[in-house]
This record gives C-alpha cells, structure tokens and sequence, in this order.
C-alpha cells in the first residue's frame, strides 16, 4: 500500500535528542536526517544513483535558482524536478528568501508584496510573494515547502528582529492559505529571533498557532559562535510541538549537527560536504583532512577503508591529493561523494546511539573533532 | 593461462580498413581501438569504473605531464600508473614531445641531449632526452611506449620536415636501445615527413629498419585540412608492415577517424569527446549537436535512448542544457561520459561492418555526418 498522506513519528529520545521518521509518499526520512543541497537540480559533482548509494533519504533544492533556471515553465513540463533531474525521492525546497538576501544585486522587503530583487543573472526585476513562493514551490513539485521568511542578517538589534518576525509571522498565514490542504505535502513554518529567547519563543509559538507540518529555525548558522547558537537552541526548542520534524537550515560541520541534535533538532543541510569537496577537504572519522597538504603526497591509504561506494576506498590520498593539485574535476566527485557518504554515516551512527541510548557517549567522543 | 607477451593479429581486411587485436598482459584490445586521453592520470570527469562501462580497452596518458605531476618517484611508490589512477587495463604514453611543444614556456631541441624546456608549471629547466623518455614511460609502468620524436608545427619547408625526420630517428633508434627486450611492453616508433609523401616513406623506411612493435603517424592532426591528412595516409600507409598496429597520433571526429580507418589505420587517441563534453558538445548518431542551444531547453528525449550505463537515457537534453547553462560540473560529467560511450560504440560499428565486408557502405554513410 503506498502511503498518501506526510507524517512524523517520533521513535525514541536520549535526553532532548530525538530518533524519528518522517513518512512521505516518496519515501521515508529517517531522523535525525542529513539533506545535501541540490541548488541548481543537482548535488554537484555527484551522479544521482551515487547519491541513493550513500543512504540519503531526501535532498534540498534552491526555490530561488530553480525559479530563475530553468524555471518554472520547464518544470511544469516534467510535472516538477524529480523528474527533471531523475532524483525519485523526497525534495525539500527552501522559499528563496535566504538567497535573495545573500545572492541577489538589489533587494527590498514590503510586508505586503513580498521580496523584491533583481536576479543575479540577468538583473531582471522580480517580487517574489510568499503566495508566489508556495506557487513556485509547487511547480518545482517539492514535497517539503518552506514558507517565504525575512531573514535578517546577524544582528543584535531587537527592533530589526522583532520586526522579521512580525513579517515572517503574516507571511507564514499568507503562505499556509497558499498552499490548502494538500497532505502528500508538507509545510514547515520558519522560526526568527535571532539569538533572543524571548523573540525565538514568540516566534515558534505564532507558528504554532497557524499550525505546520513542521518547523525550522532561521536565522541561525549566519556567523554567530557556535556556542551561541546552541544555547538559543537549548532554550527554546522545548516550547516545538514533540510531534513533528525540527529543522535547523543551513547547519553545518558535523560537530554543529550533533550539537543541534543533542538540543532536539532532527533535520539538517549544508553545502559544506559537497563545497568542501571541491577544495580538497575531506571529512573522515579521525576530523578533518586538507587533501592539498603535502603530507599526502605519498600517502597510500584512502580515505575511508571500509567505504566501497564507487571504490572509494581503492583511490588513496596520494593519488586523491595528485588530482586536486592538478585542479582535476575526479578530485571534487570522488571528495564531495566521499564527504557525502561521510555525512549519511555520521548521521546514521547518530540514529543509532539514540536508538541504542548511547547518544551521550557517541556525543562527549565527536563534538570537538570537526573543530 | 596469462599472456605475458605483446603481439598483433590481423583478422580482416575490407579495402584498406583492418580489423585486428593487440594482445597484451594486462588486456586486450580491439582494433580500430579509440584511446581516450588520461592527460593527468585521470580521464577528465569519468570514474575509472565508468570508463570500463563504455568498453574502453586502453587509455592514453601524458609522459610531459606525469612527469612534472605526481612526478616519476610517486608513481615508482605504486609500481606505476595503473594502481595509482585504478586503471588495471593497457596504457599508452607518449613521449612527451608533442607537449613540450605546445604547452612549455621554452623549448629547444638538441640532437645530442634531447629536448630542452621550462615547466609549464614552475619554470624549471628540464632536458627530456630519448632514453629519458622511455626511463619516464617506464615509470609510469606504461604497456605502449612511444619514441621521442621531434614534431615541426605546420610546415611546408621540406628542409625543417627532413632535419625532423633525422632527429626523429636518430632519437628512435637510441629510445630502442634504452627500451630493451621487454616482451611485455611494446615500444612504437613514429614517422615524420608532414604532408610529403617521399619523406613520409623515408621516415616509415627508417623505423623500420630499427624495427618497432608498432608504427605510429606524428605531426598530422595540427592543423592541416581532412582531405590532405587522408591523402597522405593514402599514399604511404601501405608501406607500413602488415602485422604491426598503426596509430594516428591526436585523431579525432568521428569521420577523422572513419576516413583514416579507411586508409588502413588502427588505433586513435584524441581529447575531443570529454573536451566537448566540458563544453557541452554531444557527439550521437544524428550528428553533433550543442546543448547550450536554445532549442533543446523544452526537449525531453536522452542523447541516446539506448544508452543505459549510469542511467544516461535518463537525462533529457533539456536538463543537459539546464546544467550546461548553468556550468553545472554534472554537465561535464555526463556529456563527456555520453562522448566517450558514443566513441567507443562508433568504434565497434566500424570493426564489426569491417568484420562483415560492410565498411564502405558504413564509411559512406557517416564519413559527413560530423564536419
């Protein structure tokens, strides 16, 4: 029987750390859940089956590249992205409010009309509404929608928060009559407040009252010390429901994930293992590696002996350090692939310490390796 | 039993066109072979593992650039390049003269010492003298080693082709002193002489003399017309032994390598299937075609539907485009793994219509269909 309708079970706890599974008629999520970023309808240097080898369950898109390519006329014509780029299982999408804020030339926001920016390729004008944004996201067909937030800059000015809040608050309505009654979907609320407890608990609870599939804290992972947002993290995420998925966007190294997970979160995603990749960094058990230190140069041990995703395992750091020196495409896909299946490892050995209830252990052995 | 010597069968002949087999240690290989070029000890943007899905039997690697990076002692730690890039089946290396060339700051030839040049990565003064051509080859543990050769640039001067012609075998006869009696490797010398058929034969009558495990054509491919290289492969391939393979150095299109097949020659080398797949140029039954062209962006249909190694019947040219647009690095990697398939499987249609006395009407049918 395949499921029709977007739900969450919660499975076990170890302390505030969560075991979940999120059930979706594309397939099931199981928390805490790592999501690679897909920008442009691709995780980048990484094939799709590779992908589904690393035991990832669901994988992010960028509302606002994809709206701006290949947009949404194309992707209507393939009845939205996962046929597009051959990716079978869950997608969520962010709303496109993060990347207007970073990436695009002029940006304005109007309580009323929404976003407004000029593309970053051709400078076209372009508002984009929290209505258009639930639209949009329904073109690209993802199955977890984010609603359109402002998301402010790291700032200590209660005003300028206070006021993202009142806005992402009257977006979140505007964004959850958008998007009706479909349940195969989900839509998840976004959390502003930046590091205030008192803004973050006024925020989660308006969220609350509009009612959403789930809920993510925003504006964190924007360059305040990780020590910070941990503790806003512990203080506030007891006043989420228990009953549905939290999701920390944008985070972040492996000891920010773990971090977050022994505060309660149960979803994440971040460029850092595929753009990592492309520079020479590996993640692995034993912390960080720059594969461009000349210390690999002879160095014949892979990565990761145990890993036989597409043989991994029988390139080694010499020749992994030889490809990046030489500015080789094979250096980013065989690294990012690797930091990805890294990343699903880490994420499951999580799973399992909860499962286990062992997570403080697991927790006190890794939360300063990846430093 | 393990074949532990190098040999050459001739199994057909349709006109000039041959079907023959390279029997080697380390495999086999079919000819008319394609050779895709391993530059740096990777074949840009293919897995090593996809690379033995497109049917490929052998690669080519560059001695210039090996030898500069990873350099002779890392590869000497792996018993050569075989182990070091994963590749377990046949590699043929130049010599590194062409390179030398083309890419080195400065370059000067000297009968006596070799060639003299600055490193195209770091300035530094390097003599690459014959012996130490195939003492680098060697290296590199390569199964086809090719002689330094002098190669003019485009030339009508008879006098710079001849002064060529007398370096180039004066450098092949010491590279088969230097080379030996290692039955399990196969050292090609290569003939000079531009577009002039006395020379060429010269040239060709010389080598042989010295006697090689095959012959190869130099200084053609740069830049002259197709129907001036045909004409000279025409004139002079048959004063090349029968039972020795034939190699066609930096060729080419399809029909480059169709019309060279029909003038008798059996082996192929050339960056243009993974350089056009950087660049977005799939190469398929129906012709070239650009995928950055506005046209393909609605088109849902595979480059080749029959394709099915990494699933590449399931990306459609609109999302080829979509990533070609937006330099996206699985563009790359899909359109170049797609060229190198469509080579390999050009390949075999040549060598099967030679084995079934069909060669001209296939040569006739394809010879235009890629200028």
């Amino acid at each position: 029987m395949s499921i029709s309708e977007f739900s969450f079970e919660l499975k076990a706890q170890n302390g505030k750390a969560r075991l979940g599974k999120i059930i979706s008629p594309k397939g099931n999520i199981d928390t805490p859940a790592f999501m690679p970023v897909g920008t442009q309808g691709t995780v980048k240097g990484l094939f799709v089956d590779d992908i589904l080898k690393t035991n990832t369950q669901i994988i992010l898109g960028n509302t606002y590249h994809l709206l701006l390519r290949p947009g949404t006329n194309i992707l209507e014509k393939f009845n939205g992205i996962h046929n597009f780029m051959n990716w079978h299982k869950p997608i969520l999408t962010d709303s496109g409010g993060y990347q207007i804020m970073s990436l695009s030339k002029f940006n304005k926001i109007d309580k009323k009309l929404g976003a407004i920016f000029s593309s970053h390729l051709d400078g076209k004008k372009i508002i984009l509404s929290p209505e258009k944004s639930i639209k949009v996201q329904k073109s690209i067909n993802s199955d977890i929608i984010m609603v359109l937030d402002e998301c402010p800059k790291l700032t200590n000015d209660k005003k300028i928060l206070s006021n993202a809040i009142d806005v992402s608050t009257d977006w979140a309505k505007r964004s959850k009559i958008e998007f009706g009654k479909d349940k195969s979907k989900a839509l998840f609320g976004i959390a502003q407040g930046g590091l205030y407890k008192d803004l973050r608990i006024e925020s989660i609870q308006k969220l609350i009252e509009i009612d959403f599939n789930g809920y993510a804290m925003g504006g964190l992972a924007v360059g305040e010390k990780q020590s910070d947002m941990f503790k806003i993290l512990n203080e506030t995420t007891d006043y989420l429901p228990k009953n549905k998925p939290r999701y920390l966007m944008g985070v972040g190294t492996p000891s920010d994930i773990l971090g977050a997970v022994n505060e309660g979160i149960d979803m994440f995603d971040c460029v850092m293992p595929t753009r990592s990749g492309r520079t020479g960094l590996a993640f692995t058990w034993n912390g960080k590696i720059n594969l461009k230190n000349s210390k690999y140069q002879s160095d014949k041990t892979p990565l990761d002996e145990n890993c036989d995703i597409r043989e991994l395992n029988k390139y080694s750091k010499s020749y992994l350090h030889h490809l990046i020196k030489s500015k080789e495409m094979l250096a980013s896909m065989l690294i990012s692939l690797h930091n990805i299946y890294f990343y699903q490892q880490f994420m499951r050995e999580i799973r399992l310490s909860i499962k286990n209830g062992s997570f403080q252990k697991f927790y006190k052995k890794y939360i300063y390796l990846f430093d």
